[in-house]
This record gives structure tokens, sequence and C-alpha cells, in this order.
């Protein structure tokens, strides 16, 4: 028996602990459920109902409060701004494992082995959890849904085998908001994939995201995601900066033609992150990814995804990230989770704050929704929460508090209060000289000419507190 | 008799210990010194000699330690490498308010008014400063070194009196690195310069630009600087970021017009800054900046001022913030200072570090220099430093710390040990395929050829602890 | 004239803008409110009526929404809960200043002057704000409400003055939460004033505090506040902790045995706050005060004030800190305010944020109220909120927002259901063995025999999500 | 074959990867060398010598630039004041796991597997390291060192099977600087272990720790340390932090006293941090834990273990921490590392930092040395870094930092200007009334008498840039 023990130990001593939760599972239930095959007759979710909505007053936990999927706020339907996706890895793939410990999590339904079979209950169970909560999107990364092989070539064939269940799993109304490759998680990829310092690596990569954005296209994926946690450096004293950013944009724009070759129609979306586990990634945030598209002509090929977490590790809020990312046009998908606002890293909490979600949603309705990006729960269960049902309890939650922030977003607009303070804010401009200014036709001795003239300006109070009352008294 | 007593009792209460260090600099002094004409007979810095270079060994605290001026390193003088920058805000209008306390410094010199008089003798001083320092070079803000008048007018006015006499001081070899326009500490620029919801402010800005940027072209200055403290906003919930952000690009660019039309030669400057005072300032760090000047097209007519303790405010170190001007072609000017690792604030201190130092130099090396940019001083004495003295031995720290730097960047370059470490780490790319990638000429289904043929790949270690054992070998 | 000019500077340059605003304000209204005695006739917020509850669903800014004061929360009147207290200093003598800039507030009662005359008009503003709130308490620094004289038996006597005046406008009803020294505004105070290095700043320091608690008890203050802005540290360099520490002891001795003398009986409160000004600060934070008190033996003489900003500045929720300080059995007073998530500096905002003030009301109710302390609003108006209208504005959403948490929390209580979830988690502790445990009498061999016998541990989940979506849907 | 795939696949994934380096390992050298005895046929590190001391001028990476064990500085040999450790965990198990990415270490002596063979053959390549660095003292948790069994009997058994082959490889000369228990990795642990709301887990967590106590104790551990990474809270929601901290004394009382009962003589050593896994730990900061121990009457008992990335994390300087510990008589040992200055994690990095080191070891000298305890490196090499001579030169260039911080920090206390900068400071003091104060005998009384007397206060500055000159002439 091998197993790599690490001094996070993460493998074989955990390995007892998931033989006996995998067996008990089986024993306490069918026989069956554990069958080689990769069956498993009955609910992975035996108890908990499909999920409705009850209104805010409901003290069912397994019902929404306030996300009515087909109810109509600001002419569409609720579904349709929200466009929720389930994420796949951290939901399936998710053990609770940190960098102090062990995994936490055993789900009936694993049996301890990464094989094929093991891959296929897993998307059998995803796809009833996804039915359950009536949601109609999910997220992958190639790596979670298929183990990898001993080559590329097997690790390809595991993965159409999979995607192969993933698609008639899917039937109609069921389809990827997006997929993406996982080039992080394997050490080959510890100096960065398309920033490596290793040709290898890149070929390797390369290879990884053709395949991956097949696979996204086979599946009738909307988007297609970056993310570069290792595109980026640990120190400068060894690390060549420009040659890395040349290279990652050669991939970037080999990635943009053989999406058009193989007819692939959907966003290609670069999501930003500071840093973690890389100590500088070089898509820090919205405002520094846009920087490299513009430098490397890549703005025509190209939209973000905005991660909440993400955004509050870079020192923003996550409303500025998003609205950063809608006043350059580039806002193509929002990862909706949310940080703790004490913690240095990545916690990856579902969203819970409605003040939150309502600045959000206020930059969606703007944005004229999300579509074909949308609200994909790129949030896991804290690690000391082990029950199924918690699954369902957070993803209910996290529904609930962006359908809150619809409504109230809404209710706001509808108010029109908070518009009408902003556009008095700025009115002085409306006029002759403003639209001077704004047509780049004021130059600086016609503007001395004026400030001489007027002497000094009037400033009107910025009415902060007011606009935060107004604001609250949606709430 | 008035003055504005505020919590911040700034004015009224400290005019009592102002008068009196007045008074009592003036007994002790000979009286013509405090004469209304602005005239001071004698030194204002008795007693300090011309700092001189006097080697490592030295126990004098009037003496250079580390910075040779006339010495060639690396075939350059040092003085050509280095380019200091006094910052007559700092030193001269520094008067030790922080936030919950009144001023500190009651230098000898200053007679308690802000009259042209004294804003002459101020600059007399300053200019015994930066002549007894052994430095070419000042900077400044319109509104610190002349008195704001009843009027533009005559705040123009009040401005050019004392640029005359500074232009006398200057004399053959001392210039202005850069000089800039204040729009920050008047309440007119509460809500912005540029970017302000106030039509008469934009106006008026454009004017106090003009200015600047004349005075600036008749001094000789190298450089003209955009800081924009005030360019920003407090909260989301009153503002319209993208009407602002248009703005900004306009009064920029008009800026840039006239620069051209009055045959100013210098750079323009853009010095980034993530926040404080503003909550979120909009050039936040060197990647958002260049986002913008590459959106709004003004890309050729601006560069960047790297401010040290702006980039670690931004979550970067200073040399990353100067790397990425640098690989953007952007690197106009360096602001050498240093904040505290511990305080989410600006604390503008000397740069004492020479490891930041060091890295930094190693940037400025691989630029070729940063003329006709430089290092320029923006660093204050700390506020309980109260003596005169104090003044020349913050200044001789923080050039001898840069000194060394440089000293210790060049010897790491002549060694070349870490140059062979980065070089071999790449090398895998110095070959055909390696050339194709590069030249956009690999796509997709040629590299995925490749990652079939060649398998798994081979990745080397990144040696970082070995690059940090050569870096601190030089120190 | 005379007047210090800084480089902020903070006096003269805004000397002409106050002299117009006051002029503009005498003008504006009847000549008689700007009398040289110190008399204004008529109200001070003249059409600002007295705020009344009138429900959530009301447009009218100058209402309640959520705080009724008479109204019975379990069990007590919301005032008796709350005891809002306004704070004077940010109120009355908040001009705007910040780092960067200059005053931006130039009430129409202010007429430029520091004089007795205009602390006494302030002090009537004070009273009509306080009344037309509705409110029953205040909080004040020493040197904000009355000028500082030329001597210190002078500055005694003119605060012996202004706090004459203020006893009679108190009235039956109000009285001060709490008074305090300022020791942080004067430069003499530059090194500290208990933690000085000057001897004769800690005799001052003293006799201040002396007679700002002598103020306090003839007032009928029932706390009375040290915060220690500037004890601590710029640099260990310089700095002798120990012995700073010591002589902090020493002195917060003598302030409890002068408590004691003059029959003062309210509580003295130390409040702490980890930096800024200074940039460490020995009142850290709740713990950090905790241990400095048990170290020194001052446990039974002084409580703790907690304040949110300074909570958050310092990596904890305010709520934590809160906590702290409750099982700690030193929770005085609650300094209800709001940080910036994403500045790191104090920017005392009045709390908005619902959720936050939940929490803190959930452990206020915990520790059956607050009195004799309560919640003061140390928070300020924004600097660019200029209407004399904005600083009723700010104090109405901070007060409803409190009031909010008391009715959530209250709700959560009567729910009864995170109650019961936190209960369970506990429960395998309710039996004899948890009973030896706490009781210490579960020795290592005891436990290990169990251990042994009992074999793995069954290890329930946290149902964070699920104590999430119960706070939630009180909200 | 079994193995747990997590989304973070730390196990199955990289068995193919670890077998394959194992084999090749194997094949590369002889085959006896991967014998399934556990024994290793010659050296595990051939061609690395034993490092010896060669002066700052050399260019051998396997040479100590500065750390010359036998050398005298100050009156004790550089092994006396430095008495360095050698970290097992990172060391030996650290295989560079993040939380995205599988391990990149495979060294040539592991197998794959986690037998009490591997144990023991990984023992003995900790000696031979412990050996050619010239080091005398290891650290170790319990877990790290031999593989759990299926149940607490043999998970004791295996342990005391590689302690015994332990103390038989120490030898003479070397001893444990300090062992510990691993109470955070296992899933039982997810609450907390003393702090858990499972009785059960308390309850195996003092089995644990008493066995880890006794084994330390047999091999001549001269300390015994306590770092609670799960004892602390991940939301408040659903904890009773009261409860909670009540246990955590409870259980370090009964450890404390079973030390006694042992007859082990070694200092119990508290180890703070902030966060990280847990969003906030009790053991916070050096001041927190000491209040703590205050609090439950634990001073007598336990001293402090301060870890430099720990410190910085909890916002202060690691000097900081290391001062606040030395002066509330609790420095007993330290853990010396460092984090990177743009991080919210624990990087755990190589102390490379001259200037940190030398402000370390000035708070070390000043404490007499920190005997018994030491320097342990808990520091780890970068993932990235993955040759095997990695391990060396990580930890030469961490001793030679900290020797040379010795070494300057005697120069600074030879050379004296500074320790007469700080007397100066507080020379007003040193007399008749600054005794009176200290003597707690100067009350307020007498105190303002003497203000009313001296009148205003005569400050100096403060100097800081004046000792910053200073501390940077001797590095």
């Amino acid at each position: 028996m091998a197993g790599k023990i690490s001094y996070i130990f993460l493998c074989m001593n955990v390995i007892p602990l998931l033989a006996a939760a995998a067996s008990q599972a089986c024993s306490a239930q069918s026989d069956a459920k554990c069958s080689q095959t990769g069956e498993w007759n009955g609910e992975f979710f035996p108890g908990i109902p499909k999920i409705k909505y009850e209104g805010p007053y409901t003290k069912n936990k397994f019902a929404y409060k306030w996300y009515n999927a087909e109810e109509v706020i600001l002419g569409k339907k609720m579904k349709d701004w929200l466009r929720f996706s389930v994420a796949f890895w951290h939901t399936f793939r998710g053990t609770g494992v940190d960098p102090f410990g062990a995994p936490t999590k055993f789900w009936p339904w694993e049996d301890g082995t990464n094989s094929i079979a093991m891959a296929k209950r897993r998307m059998r169970a995803n796809f009833e959890f996804i039915n359950k909560l009536g949601v109609d999107r999910w997220c992958f990364h190639d790596r979670d849904i298929a183990p990898e092989g001993k080559t590329l070539q097997e690790t390809n064939s595991n993965l159409d085998e999979v995607v192969k269940l993933a698609k008639t799993l899917q039937g109609n109304n069921i389809r990827p908001l997006w997929g993406t490759a996982q080039l992080f998680m394997h050490p080959r990829y510890m100096h960065g994939a398309a920033t490596s310092s290793e040709l290898g690596v890149y070929v390797y990569a390369a290879a990884q995201v053709k395949k991956a954005m097949e696979v996204t296209h086979y599946l009738g994926g909307e988007n297609y995601v970056f993310w570069g946690g290792r595109e980026g450096y640990q120190t400068l004293l060894n690390t060549d900066m420009e040659f890395e950013l040349d290279h990652m944009a050669k991939f970037l724009e080999a990635a943009a033609a053989y999406k058009r070759k193989i007819g692939f129609t959907g966003t290609l979306l670069i999501e930003p992150k500071p840093q973690e586990p890389t100590k500088h990634q070089y898509d820090w945030d919205a405002a520094t990814t846009t920087n490299f598209l513009r430098k490397y002509g890549l703005i025509g090929d190209f939209k973000l995804n905005i991660e909440c977490n993400h955004a509050t590790l870079s020192g923003h809020s996550c409303h500025h990230d998003v609205e950063t990312a809608r006043i350059n046009g580039l806002l193509g998908n929002i990862d909706a989770n949310s940080g703790d606002a004490q913690t240095g890293w990545d916690t990856d909490q579902f969203l819970t704050d409605t003040r939150e979600a309502t600045m959000i949603m206020l930059s969606v309705i703007k944005n004229g929704g999300l579509a074909p990006g949308g609200l994909n729960f790129d949030a896991k269960l804290r690690r000391e929460s082990t029950d199924v049902e918690d699954l369902f309890i957070a993803h209910i939650v996290g529904m609930d508090t962006l359908a809150r922030g619809l409504r109230y977003a809404a209710k706001l607009i509808e108010d029109g209060s908070l518009a009408k303070l902003i556009h008095k804010r700025y009115s002085s401009f409306y006029n002759e000289l403003g639209a001077l200014i704004e047509a780049g036709k004021a130059d600086f001795e016609m503007l001395e000419k004026k400030a001489m003239e007027w002497g000094e300006a009037t400033v009107a109070s910025a009415k902060q507190e007011l606009a935060e009352m107004i604001f609250n008294s949606v709430l």
C-alpha cells in the first residue's frame, strides 16, 4: 500500500478514516450503492426535497426565502438576472483540507478511490444536487471531474468518458456556465503554466487548455475561464517578470485563436486574484488585468470574471472591482463569494451579507445583466461543516442573499432618490462648458480665463450620510 | 484676532507657542534675522558644515559614509545615478501636524506668518540647505512656496514673486527635479480637482496647473508631476466613477497639449497612490495608472513617479511597482521614501533599509538610470524630531542608504552569480520552439503535438534560498 | 496678524474662507446672532424639528425609522438599552481637516475665534442639538469645550466658566456619559503623557487629568475615559518600553486614588486602540489592555471602552473585542462607530451596517446592558458632508442602525434557534466528566484512561451556514 | 488500492510521481538504500560536507560566512547565544503542499509509505542533517516523527519505537530544544483540542499531550510547546468563547500538574499566533496570551515561544513581540523565521533580513540569552525549491543571518551610542520626583502643584533619525 505522507499528512493517515466512512456508508445503505461500476441506486441526497420558494417567513431550512426563480423583477425573471451556477470543485471535490489540516468531509457516495467509476458517480451526485436546487448551470475544472492518467493521452481519454456522461446528465436545461483547466495543482505547474520557466510546462499547459476548451465547447459551455493562480512570482530575485508576461500574452493569444478555430463562441474570461498561492499574481485585480489586456492587444478577445473574495484581498470592495470591470466594458462574470474581513487569505465563503449583495446587484443591473456570464458560487462549506445537508443550506443562504440583493437593488432603483442625489451632484457640468470639456475642446487657456472670471468655486455637500440613509431604507 | 479653532485645534492654540518660539529665536540670535523684509542675516544653519564624504568608518553625523558624489560606479558618477532631490514641502513646510496633533516644529527662521517675506526667507533657507547637502535638485508644490492670495490673480502674482527669487538662488547648478500643483489641501478640492463633481473646481484646477507648469518651465524643471490625492471616491454610493475618470483623462490631455504649446520639454509624471486621503484613489498603483493611460490614449505623454510608501500601501513591494513601471516603459522618477511595515497609512519615512535600497537600485541600473527623473526625498522628519540638525541627519541617512544600495547593486551585477542563476532558470526556452512561441507562431495544435511527444515536463528548483544567499553576500 | 502656516496650511489660508463664511452667515441671518457676547438669538438649527419616531416606512429624513425611545424591548426601554451619547468633539469641533486637507466645515455659529464667548455659543448649539435628537448624554474632552489659556491656571479657569454654563444647559435630564482629558493634541504630549520621556509632561498630564475628573464629577458624568493616543512608541530603537509602561501604571493608580478621594463614583474606562497617531499604542486592543490592568493590579479600578473602528484596526471584529471585554468582566462602554473595511486608519464613520449592529447588541444584551456606560457616537461626518443638516442625518442613521440591531438581536433571542444550536454544540460536556474537567479535577491520567477506552472521538458539524441562515432570517 | 482524492488532490494523483521519484532514486543509487527494513546504506546527503565557518568572503555555498560556533561574542560562545534547532516537520515532512497545490518534494530517501521503517529512515536522515550543519538541537511534533496507528495504543507504541531510535541517534550532544503534540491536522481536532466542543476530543488531546510530554522528557527535551492552531473560532455565531477559554485553562493546568508529576523540568511554552488556520486564535499575540495566563493563574508555569511570522501576522514587528514577552518575564524561546511583508498568511520563510535579525538579537542579549530556550528554525523551503541541497542552503543562510545579527547587536552595544541616546531621553526622571512617581508616592495633588509651579514643559527631540543612523552604522 502506498501513499505520500507529508507533514501535512494528507493521505495515508486519513485513509483509514475514509475507508471507515465509505464502508460505513455502504453498510448503512444498500450495498449496491457502492458497486464498482459507479452506479449508485437511489438518491444521493435522500430526505432532501427539491428546494422551493416559500417566502421570507418560512422556518423551513430547505426552502428559498427570497429567491423565486420565475418572479419578474425590473422586467426580467430572477433566474435570468442571477444565472446561478454550482461550482463542482468546492461542492464535490472540497474535502476540508487546509494548510494545517487533513480532510474532514467523508460524503457517503465517495469510495476512497480516484477511479473513473467514482468520477461518474460523483457526477451523478452533482446533477441530483443541481436539480434539487433548481439551478441551470455548473462550472468545472478539467482535473476535478476526471482523474489524471499516466499520460496526457490517457488523461484526455478519462476526461472524455466522464464528460460524455455529464452531457447526458445535463439534459436540455443544464449547461456549464464555464469550464476551465486546472493549471495550479500539479507540481509541474509550480513555477506557473503560461509563465513557467520551463518550456515543457508551457507546452503541456497549452495542450491541457486546448482540451479543456474543446470539452467546454462540447458541453455547451457559455464561457471559458483562465485563473492564473501560479502565473506570478514568489520573489523578484529569481524572476524575469517581463519575459513571463510576454509568454502569458502569447499563450492567451493562441487560446483565442484556437477558440475561433473550433467555433467556440463562449466568452474567454480572466479571473483576477492578487496573490495566494503565489506571492504576487500577474492578474492582480481588474485594473491590472485590464492593463495587461490592453498592452498586448487582447481586449477584444477577453473579459473578466470578478471574484468577490479576490477583490477584497486586493484591497478593494467587491463592488469596486465589479464596477471597474464594467466601466472598462469587461464585466463578464461574477464569482459570488465572500471573504472574512479580518483574514489575509481566500476563505471562499458563501456571501451572506445583504448589503454587499445589493451593491453587486446594482452593478449587474447597470450592466443589463451578466449573460452570457452569471453568478457562480465559487464558495465552499466551512471546514467544520460536515453534514451532507450543509451543502444545501450553504447554497440556499447564498442564493437567497443575492436574490435579496436583487430585490433591494430594484427597490432602490424604483425609489429613485439615490439616482436623483447623484444626478444633482454632477449637475454643474450639464451645460455648454461641461460639454466642451467632455468633447476635449476646453483647453487650459480657455479654462484659466473662466477661472479668473468666476473666482472661488462653490462646492456642495457630498451627502454621503444621506446616501447611506437612503440605501439602508431599502434593506 | 482671528483663527479657526478645530477639535484638531491646529491654529490659535499653537499661536502662543509659535509666537514664543519665533520671538525666542529672534532674541537668541540677532534681531535683524527676524526683520519684516524677509532678510535673514547670516546662516540659517549655523554650525552645520557642508556635508562631505568621509567613508563608512567616520563617527561624524554630518558626513556621508557611502555617498561620494563624484565617485564612478558602473561607468557613471554616483550623483548621476542617484540624482537626489530635496522636497521643499516636507523639509520646509512640514510642521509635525498629524490627525491627532498640532505642529511640533518651530524653526527659528519662521516668524509665524504666511507672508511673502516669510516665503522668501524660507526659500533662502531651502537653498542654503540644498547647498550644504551638496544636492542639485529640489521639488515643490506651488502653494507651499508662496501664499495663496485673495484671488487667483493675486495668488499667481505671489507665486511669481517667490519664483523669481528661487530662480536667482538656484544659480547655475540647481534646478527643480519637478514642480507640481497642490490640488488637495484647499477645501475647494474636497471632491477632487479634475474629477470634482463641481465644474467650477475643474476650471480652477486647470488654471492652477497651467500656472504651475509655466513656473516649473521657467525654473528649468526637468519634470512635472500629477498626484491625484483627491481624485477618487469616498463611497461609490454617491459617485459616478466613469464620468469622473473621463474628466480626469480630458484634464490630462489638456495639460499635455499645453505643455507642448509652451515648449516645456520636461516629462509629465503621474504618481500613483492607492488611498489616503481618499478612500479609493483612481491612480491606485503603477498597473492601474498604466491601464488608465492606455485606455485614454495618454501613454505617449505621461510616465510614472513611483513612491515607495505608496507602493507598499497598495500591497506591493516598492521594487515591484518600480519594475512594473519599467517594463511598461514608464519609469520616470522615484519618490524614495519608506513606510512602516505595520501601519496602514503613509508615514513618508526616510528610507534606511539597505536591502530595499539595493533592490530599487537594481531596477534603476536596469533602466539605465532615471534621467531626466531622479530620486526625490518625499520623506519627512518624524513628528518628534524637532532639532534643526535632524533635517540634515535624516537626509544624510537617506542619501547614504541609497548610495549603499547603488554600491551593493553594482557589486551584485559585477559578481554575476545572480544573473547567471536567472539566465539558467529560463534556458529551456532558448531554442527554436521558444523562439516560435515568442514570435506568436506556436499554435495550440503544434504545442499539443509536442506535449504528447514529450510527456511529463521536467521542472527545476527555483533556488530562491540560493538567490537570497547571493543577495545577502553583497550587503 | 499671526498664524502658523504649515505645509498642511491649516490656519491662515483658511481664515479668509472662515471670515467669509462667518460674515455671510451673519448677514444671511440676524446680526445679533454673531454678537461678541457669545449670545446667539434664536435657533442654531432653524428648520430642523425635534426628531421623532415615525416607523420604517417614513420618507422623512428627519425622523427615526427604528429608534423609538420609550418602546420596550426584552423588558427594557430602547433608550435604556442604547443610552446614546453625542460626542462633542466630532460634532462641534470637527472641521473636516485631514492629513492632506484644510477644514471644510464652516458652521454659521462659528465666528472664527477660539474665545470663551465662542466656546459658550458652541455649547448652546450642542444642547440644542442634543435636545432635538432626544438624547440624554454627551461626551467631551476638556480642551474642545474651552480654550487653552496662557497658563494652566488660566486654562482651568476657562474650563470652569464653560462647564458652569454646560451644567445649566444640561438641566435635569442630560449629563455626560463621560468626560476625558485631551492628552494628544498639544505638542507637549508628542512623546506621550503618562509615558512621556519628559518628567515635566508627566506632571502636567496629571494636573490636567485631575481637573478633567473634577469637572466630569461636577457635571454628573457617569464615567471617565482614558484614551492613550500618544502612549506608545514610534520606534523601539529609542524607547524603553518597560520604563514607559511602569509609568503608565503609576499614573493610572494615582488617577484611581484621586477618583476615590473626591468621591467620584463613575467608572474609569480605558479605550484601546492599536495605533494611529502612534505607530504602536500600549492599549493595543481589549486583551492587551486587560493584560496591562492585570499585571499592574488595576483590574478593580478600570473597565474598557471598546471603540468599533479601533477593534477593526487591531485585526478583530468589533463584536470580538466587545466580547473579549465582556468575558473579562470589563465591558464598560462602547464607542459605536465603524471603519472602512479597506482603509488602514481610523475613519470614525457612523455605523450603518445592521449586521454588525446586531452582533454588538447581542453582546450588550448578554451583558445586561451597558449602564453606567452607553453607546457614544464617536463618529464624524465625512469631510465632504458640509451641510448643517448632515449632522442630524448622520446621527439619525447611526441611531436607527443600532436600534435596528437591538430589535434584530431581540428577535434572534426570542426565536431561540441560534441559542439552541450553540447549546447542542457543547452538549457532550453536560455530564459528570465535563463537570470534573471544569472543576479542575480531571488529571491527564484519568483522561488518558478515558481516551484509551473510548477510542476515536465523534465530531459533529459546526453548522456555521445554518447559523448564518438563522441570523439572516431576523434581519 | 485506496486513497482519498480531494479537489486538492493531495494523494493519488501524486502517487505515480512519488513512485517514480522513489524508484528513480533507488535505481540511481544502490538498491539497498530502499530496503524495506528502513536501512539506508551510506549517506543521505552525499557530496555535502560538514558545514564549516569560512568567513564573509567565501564563495562556497556550503560554508558559514558569519556563524562561527565557538567564537566568543560578549563573553559567550556564538552557539550558546544562538542555540539553533532544526525543525523536523518543515525539513523532513514538508512536501511543498499549499492550499492550491500538491507536493513538490520527492526526496530520494522517501519510499512513498508512512511505515515505521520509513519513519526510522527519515530520522536517520534528520540526524545526518543536524550533524552536517553542526547544530545541537531539534524540535518535533509527535505525529510527524511516527505514524498514527489504528488506535491510540498502537500510535503510542509506534511513537515509542521511533523515539527509541532517536534517543540513540541523538548521542551525547544532541537533544530536543522542544517537543510538542500535533493537535491540528487530524479531523478530530477541527473544532479545537482543549477548546473543542466535543468532550471526546478534549479527552483524546489530553492523552496525546501526556504522551508527547513523556516522550520529550525521555529524549532530554529542554522545553515543551503548545501551539493552539485550532484553539479559537471560525465565527462567534456558533461559539461560546468563555466556555472554550475556561476549558483551555483547565487543560493547561492539568498539563502543568502532569509535568511536575513526571519530574520533567523543561519549560512549558505557549506559541501565540493570531489566526490561520482558525479565523481567530485565542493565543493571538504575546500580550493576549499573557492576559490569558494571568487571568487563569498560569503565569508561573508557562512562558512564551515567539514566532516572528506570527508576530507580523498579528500586526507587530517580531522585535515588538519578543520585547513584550521579555518585559512580562515570559521570553522562553524564539521561532526564528520570517513572513512576507505583503502576504496575509504564514509563509514561514527563513529569516534573511539582517536588520530584523539584529533587532531580535538585541532583545536576546538583554534577556541574557534564551536558555533553556533557543532559536528554532520554524521555517521551510519555498515550495519551488526542490533540490536536496536547498535544505542546506536555506539553513545556512538562516543561521548566518542570525549570527550576523548577533555580531551587529554586539557591535551596537560595544559602541554604546544608542544606549547613551536612550539614557539621555529619559534623564529628566533621574531625580527625587521621578523616584517618588516610580514608587507610587506622587499623588495628583502633589503633581498638580508642580505643574502649576513649572508651567509649560520642555520637550526634547526624540532623535529617531539619529538612532537609525547609529543603527545603520553597525550593519
